[in-house]
């Protein structure tokens, strides 16, 4: 038998069904459901999206027998509303719209009115008795056809129209100058006088004459439909939105109703609750005697919804008839759209709604509480996005799209989520001053570097000219819940002269910005900014997702604030505190970690590590207070040495006056701890392994930490992580040394103190090898950044120039999202699950977590939980989104089961 | 049954075989062998390794029986010789002296005469009716066992000997001033008086007295030899010789005899065949009337074995007799060592022969003539030293040690053998121009790039301050055999004041130094250096090499030069072409691929490349000629673009100039082609996937010299190879365009080409995926260089700060090698293996290569054939290596099948 590559609907009953959407897409999917419902949609048929698929397969040619299936579909939907499309006398008008899987902006909407022509376009004239309908209806039609199926710029087919309005209309009902002629204004002569004009700019176009076949016109519709699905915007958008898996797009053909038939009829569109708020109150409105592309106008104001019960409460109750049937039937907050021809409903659409972040929380809660779904369906429901919407800043939605595009100067990667506003400075310190005195800054920098930290602390938001989202600005962005962008490519900064560029816009220290990096947009002055606010129900929701995820979540966390924080937002210990982060808190501290990497004897490291000793142990305890015995991560030293020390002659005098030693030694120092790929340099635990002393005072900063708060009643669990381990003797070395300080600590304090001692898994060769290394280590912290670096050979803070064409399926189309964001599962994923095996092999009580980035990405938590991770470690303000994507796993999980 | 731990030989017969020098050591298997040969071997018996083994799993601490053990055997030695040890009338004396399974300097040596004593010297005395002799037997011994055993500074007991030498000798014999007695001019007396100094000496440093108690002497001088197996002498030489996976030294106490007991005695070493030269002639010399450390004070003149002929005719007859037994034993060339004590030949020791290169060669082959050995062991036989040792230049070996040790100033590390002598310059132009002046240079950088390689050609040889053996440095020279200090940490470069200091010495532009490329040492002066030759005996021994081995060997080569080089060394092709080389021949190329970088536009672009097409396709056809129809695999273009321009502002301002752009724009681009770390960064094929021209040419440029050459008669086969590949997908969008460019090309020129397309593996994440990619590559090409750079996370550049650390057991103790000189076969070894499965599954005959550095190291070469690789390719000069190794392999395997 033959593929079926056509599904019918209508007359109460439809061959496809509400759960093929992969097959008919939404839109088909939901016409057969509703139809199969009883409700009052419109009859057609939908063309299914395995036609799009074998389209592209096949060179952009239809499978054989598609245009017969058509055939004959189109005679049965002619047989059951008893008239032929493009029929002299009668004619049926069809719609076409695209419809995949998923809700895509970027394909081909909608052509309406088709199997219009010049003799039909009379005989609907008769029929309807309204010929200036008939016209405005072909008018349409000509003009959706030209532009939307066939690419003509739509402004030509507007100037035409334009023009008559202008010339003809205004001057017969004599509106004054300045004032503009509706489009209800036009009358039928107008109209007459419109078409061929209209025609004219189609064969201006074209070379053809537009066409009178209505097969032809069905035929013209349906391959811009296809041809859309590959359209620069559409790919692009399924990029951002990482939408992946999909066949194509469906293609639906359906009886047109018309919501211009006077006053009695009219369309719209409804939410069965109300979106921004989540309130279970019937939500929406329309528009009388419109077509759908009227409301997208927005010429004339819509009618709300109570308004149409007072008009006609006939439809006003029937429609909330099928806001009940179908939330009943979806489980789920719907958006419908419809018309109303003459007193009649029909529904022409509907799928879920799209909801503020506070509407999701609080109707998945509603609808728990009214019986509809169960506490898991409720979890599935609530998304990462909407938690971070609750998070953070975002420009006040008042704003108008015009004004947001006369200020748009350019875009970078949206590194971290929320808005910001403020005036611009170059450096850390400037940003630190200008805050000091009250002012609102954002730092812009080339990138950023551990320097900088104060200052990107200061500001409001942060902007880079270089990076991707795991670069320096954005990690650290990330554990403030700091807007920010990175990887600017159009920015250009001039620090001498303290200008900036952006395309050809010059900005000077002091103007004022605003960002969103939301999604990585960056505006000229400051615009107002909205505060986030939480709703009640996202507790409970968070607390139903504590109770369904196996997964354990930490936070990353390196100051008692961040482990504060962390606590707050629901992290169960610390999964990555970066010590190291602690040596640029103060000048005393920057002075003694400086002087300790000047030193060219152990002995004067000893003297300078012994007084950034008291520094770490203060840090440590208040670390440990704050987690209160849940278990503390501490990663020892991992960045290369140079990234601590002074690289200009002015600060490196500064520093040789300091700890009294020549300019020409700290310079020469400096010099040779230049590295041309510090990322594969001397840093981690070759620090360690070359200085064991570095280890031993901080390993002793942890101890004796831990046994102070212990003596002092606290609990501490602290873990003592080496970074970039390749081999089980070198984690040897150092698990020794490690135990030989903390047991000499321990027997001084004569307090016990428990304690692990593991290792990242960040570098290929430790996870190839992690059988061995396992032997050693009590537990394995998976530090994905570096992981992806090193396994796909990219600089996360270099990525930034090729990873987009990585990206873009139209390139090289490896990767589904930035792999530095969302693990890469094929690469990565198969180090990690293999070094998981391994050492769970050696040692099954191994504890596995994951501590880069991607612990609060939702499709790495899912992995994390699907391979037996232990828990994942993220930035405070991810651990919410972890918690939910955890608890998502595990139902998705048991579901699957 | 107790473990044996001690083996007996003597009396014609021992409990040893030659073959157990796992467990006897060299020397106690080679006392075992000779015993049983019936060769005149004094008694004695061994402490096996395995006792050592124990000792240092055990904290240091002896087998249990180990002490009854050695006294029955002590027993035994007693009865057998008829003398007891320390005996107050005739005692035993015996020697001590460590010996692992292989020759190992800085292990303690050997203690001679233990068992004297107070009383048994006067014994000795008595006995041999010699009391001079057993005093200054008793001399020797004290200092001995003080020095060596125990670890007292030599100096001290020599200032007690020179005082007496001094001021009593030279007194008494009116030896005029400035002349020195001999220590054979001491005399009874005298002794007398020394022997209590020396004691006092002694108990200064432990003290104790001179231990009297035989049984605690032997004890001690055995702790001895146990200890300095751990010793960092002999730590450092095993790191160096890279011996692995010995179990410790074993013990030898042997019966003394005596050379120093008159005109009718003394001590030797000869070799069966002629170390220098390989002739097979007996060589060797001895010394009358002395004991073994006067052979090696070298204060007497030796006499040759001419001359004992001469002198003792029967024991000349006796010791060819006991070479002709031990080659035809050992079936190779042997260093032995001997005694004549009163007219009596004692063998003390026998071994394989050091020897030179040349030597190597010509007695495998003279062996094999004989019948003595097969082809297959002559194979085995000869080694990479060997071959390295006939290439390159060495500082003339007259030069005396005291010279070179004068001349001495620091060391870096070894990358390219070799010596070259030479005036410094500091920058790679001067180089050039002093060169072309007819001066010979030495090349002196903190670090090259591929702007240096024109200077690099012109010097001698090159110093470099940073990097490893795989640096840009290396690399380059290693292509041209060209001799190669890189990393010498100590080397410190002022370019402006055009000085550079090596510790505190200083060296002005024009000073003349030394490098030895084959150890790393940096001398000041010219030193006067030996040219190369090639015996005959090296092309026969090749070409067995060439019978015997399975895996084809390819060469590196960049221009048809180094084409012709390769070829004439053996190479069956071409396993890397780095395309990008050929940017930097000549100005007007660099001006093109400059001109191609700062372009902004797709169309700037082209018109670049279009002027560097005709070059590369000249290139092409050169080195397609030079291979004619051997196999040639291109690498397109793979550094990252800002290696190629001009990074200060006075080249980039010449740079506008010449190609009509204004300064602020090339300076800009330029910044912006920066990268933090570029080895990760835009790079390989992420460059064509970003500028796909690139690829369009450089495949236009390889299929029209192909098509050419081959309309012109030649063959030709190109194997086109993408470089950083990590995905499928990527490769098919390469792999798509490739051939498209290809196929135009053939179609335009008529001319039929084959060609392959493959990928390069040298990113983990295309190993892993290997299965896929292979859809795709008609072959993989392991870059082992990259893939071990990002397996282990170490940038060769950078590594040379940690790696040290990383291949010292007494550190980390990761490597056994340098990784990026012999191949990690645990963890890089493992994804090479897993890819080259996974490669194979999906395409069973794809072909497999490695052109990495390590395609010219002898282990490397191994693993490369244990796993089924197709080919290695190398550096041409490391070809006849990679030739010999792959023999080995395949013999090796043979062997353990």
């Amino acid at each position: 038998m033959a593929e079926k590559y056509v599904y019918f609907f209508g007359g109460g009953k439809a061959e496809g069904k509400g759960d093929a959407k992969e097959l008919l897409g939404g839109k088909g999917a939901g016409l057969a459901e509703m139809t199969n419902l009883g409700l009052p949609v419109p009859a057609g048929f939908t063309i299914t999206t395995e036609v799009c698929d074998q389209f592209y397969k096949n060179k952009r040619k239809y499978p054989d027998g598609l245009d017969k299936e058509v055939r004959e579909h189109l005679e049965r939907l002619e047989t059951l509303v008893g008239k032929k499309l493009g029929d002299a006398n009668d004619p049926l008008l069809v719609s076409v719209r695209s419809g995949a899987a998923r809700s895509m902006p970027g394909m081909m909407e909608t052509v309406l009115n088709l199997g219009l022509n010049d003799k039909s376009v009379e005989g609907l004239a008769r029929k309807t008795n309204n010929r200036r309908f008939a016209l405005d209806g072909y008018r349409r039609f000509i003009v959706m056809y030209g532009a939307i199926a066939i690419g003509i710029p739509r402004e030509e087919f507007d100037h035409k129209f334009d023009d008559i309005k202008e010339n003809k209309t205004r001057a017969r009902l004599n509106i004054p100058k300045g004032h503009k002629a509706l489009d209800t204004d036009v009358n039928e002569a107008e109209l007459e006088q419109l078409i061929p004009l209209l025609k004219g700019v189609y064969k201006k176009h074209t070379g053809k004459d537009f066409p009178q076949e209505p097969i032809e016109q069905l035929w013209g519709a349906i391959d811009a439909v296809f041809g859309s699905w590959m359209a620069d915007k559409a790919v692009t958008y399924r990029e951002i939105e990482k939408i992946t898996g999909l066949k194509g797009t469906a293609v639906n053909i359906v009886q047109m109703v018309f919501g211009n038939k006077g006053e009695t009829s009219g369309t719209g569109v409804c939410f069965t609750r109300d979106p921004n708020n989540g309130e279970n109150t019937f939500y929406g409105d329309l528009l009388m005697n419109a077509q759908g592309e009227d409301v997208v106008a927005g010429i004339r104001t819509p009618i709300h919804l109570s308004e149409l019960n007072l008009k006609m409460p006939r439809i006003y109750e029937q429609l909330c008839d099928v806001r009940l049937k179908l939330e009943k039937n979806y489980k789920d907050m719907q958006d419908i759209e419809f018309t109303v021809e003459e007193e009649k409903l029909y529904i022409l659409q509907c799928r879920s709604g799209k909801r503020s972040p506070m509407a999701a929380f609080k109707i998945a809660l509603d609808m728990v509480n009214e019986g509809l779904i169960t506490r898991e369906e409720a979890l599935l429901r609530v998304t990462d996005k909407d938690i971070e919407g609750l998070f953070y800043p975002v420009i006040d939605p008042n704003i108008s799209q015009d004004e947001l595009e006369a200020k748009y100067l350019g875009s970078g990667i949206d590194a971290v989520p929320g808005a910001a506003a403020g005036q611009i400075v170059f450096t850390a310190k400037d940003a630190e001053e200008w805050a000091a005195n009250g002012r609102k800054v954002i730092l812009v920098r080339r990138e950023t570097s551990p320097e900088d930290v104060g200052g990107m602390h200061a500001a409001q938001g942060i902007l880079t000219a270089t990076g991707g989202k795991t670069s320096h600005a954005a990690v650290v962005a990330r554990g403030w819940g700091k807007c920010c962008i990175v990887g600017c490519d159009a920015l250009y900064i001039d620090y001498i002269k303290k200008v900036m560029s952006i395309g050809d816009k010059e900005f000077k220290e002091g103007e004022e910005i605003t960002i969103n990096g939301s999604n990585g947009n960056i505006y000229q002055t400051s615009l107002s900014l909205i505060k986030p606010e939480f709703p009640d129900e996202y507790y409970t929701v968070m607390k139903w997702a504590d109770e369904f995820r196996r997964l354990g979540v930490r936070t990353n966390a390196d100051t008692p604030y961040d482990a504060q924080n962390g606590v707050r937002l629901g992290a169960e210990g610390i999964g990555l505190c970066r010590t190291e982060h602690m040596f640029f808190d103060t000048e005393e501290r920057r002075l003694a970690i400086q002087e300790m990497i000047i030193a060219d004897t152990v002995e004067h490291r000893r003297t300078a590590l012994s007084k950034l000793l008291p520094f770490q142990r203060e840090d440590f305890k208040g670390i440990f207070k704050a987690m209160d015995g849940k278990p503390v991560t501490i990663r020892l030293i991992d960045p290369p040495l140079h990234e601590f020390v002074p690289h200009t002659e002015h600060e490196q005098r500064q520093l040789a006056d300091k700890i009294g030693v020549t300019y020409e030694h700290v310079s020469r120092r400096v010099e040779r701890l230049h590295e041309a790929n510090p990322m594969l340099g001397h840093r981690g635990c070759r620090l360690s392994i070359s200085y064991p002393e570095i280890l031993e005072m901080q390993v002793r900063a942890i101890i004796e930490a831990a046994c102070e708060c212990q003596g002092t009643g606290s609990k501490v669990f602290p873990e003592i992580m080496h970074p970039l381990v390749i081999d089980k003797k070198e984690l040897k070395v150092l698990e020794t040394k490690t135990r030989e300080v903390a047991e000499a600590v321990i027997a001084e304090k004569g307090v016990m103190v428990e304690y692990l001692v593991g290792t990242m898994i960040e570098v290929p060769r430790a996870a190839l090898l992690a059988d061995r290394i396992a032997e050693v280590a009590e537990f394995f912290s998976f530090g994905t950044n570096d992981l992806t670096q090193l396994t796909l050979g990219m600089s996360r803070d270099d990525a930034g120039r090729f990873l987009p064409d990585y990206v873009d399926e139209r390139k090289a189309g490896v990767f589904k999202a930035d792999p530095f964001q969302s693990l890469d599962q094929d690469g990565v994923g198969m180090l990690i699950k293999m070094a998981a095996e391994k050492g769970r092999a050696t040692r099954p009580k191994l504890k596995l977590g994951l501590c880069g980035e991607h612990g609060g990405d939702p499709a790495s938590v899912e992995f994390c939980h699907r391979n037996g991770l232990d828990y994942v470690s993220c930035s405070p303000f991810r651990v919410p989104i972890a918690r939910l994507s955890a608890a998502q796993a595990a139902i998705k999980g048991k579901k699957n089961k």
